[in-house]
């Protein structure tokens, strides 16, 4: 794992969501994305070597829609950027870790993406991500 | 803010999410650190220029105990290093953001910390913090 590349935030009002960001950051979110395979439209800030990516659905069944019927907003996963995501995915299913994905997918910014289980990392969603090339 | 500097994670058992999240990042924790202040023990892992921080409580008054009781283990909270903690404290106060220390305290690592509540960030716990010289 090379540095937390993101931060994701489940948010219900995205606009909402992106003034107080502003605010909180000193910075204007630089891009906003939707990702249709995921039914979410994300807007990401810059922080250092770290986005803050904030979630929000465009649909009621996805997965973004579900955490914040049943979680309410917040801090919804961590995702760390890996030079080679095929042989992380590799590495961390040997060491008993359930990968959600079994081939990596693609995920907003230009990136492939495979999630970690929560159940084997304490509770906490766990992303990995390569940059596409 | 100028990056972020940690990533809080509540944790039941400290020495069992120190074996997990040693295999997870593929490195060892590099520190740990008692808070009695805040009735936690804490471990460090380095991950780019980001670090993750396990919590555990050491007392069920512990606010790490409350969170488990009520949300169970994960992320808890995101702390932004600050240059002058005291001048972000300020500029936030009056954007409106609710601190919930009016003074920087004490924290792990060497820190002064003040704590954002989560009902201005989407449900998120921020924490400012800055090194102490």
């Amino acid at each position: 794992m090379e540095k937390v590349e993101h931060i994701g935030i489940a948010v219900k009002d995205l606009a909402r969501a992106n003034e107080l960001y502003a605010q909180l950051l000193n910075t204007q979110p630089y891009k906003t994305e939707e990702v249709p395979s995921e039914k979410v439209i994300t807007s990401f800030f810059k922080t250092g070597e770290t986005k803050i990516e904030l979630l929000a659905a465009t649909d009621e069944t996805s997965v973004i829609a579900k955490f914040l019927q049943k979680k309410g907003e917040g801090l919804h996963h961590i995702a760390f950027a890996v030079d080679d995501i095929q042989s992380e995915m590799q590495r961390l299913k040997q060491a008993g870790f359930t990968l959600l994905n079994e081939t990596p997918k693609e995920g907003a910014d230009n990136k492939l993406i495979c999630f970690v289980h929560p159940k084997e990392t304490n509770g906490v969603l766990i992303e990995l991500c390569q940059e596409r090339t």
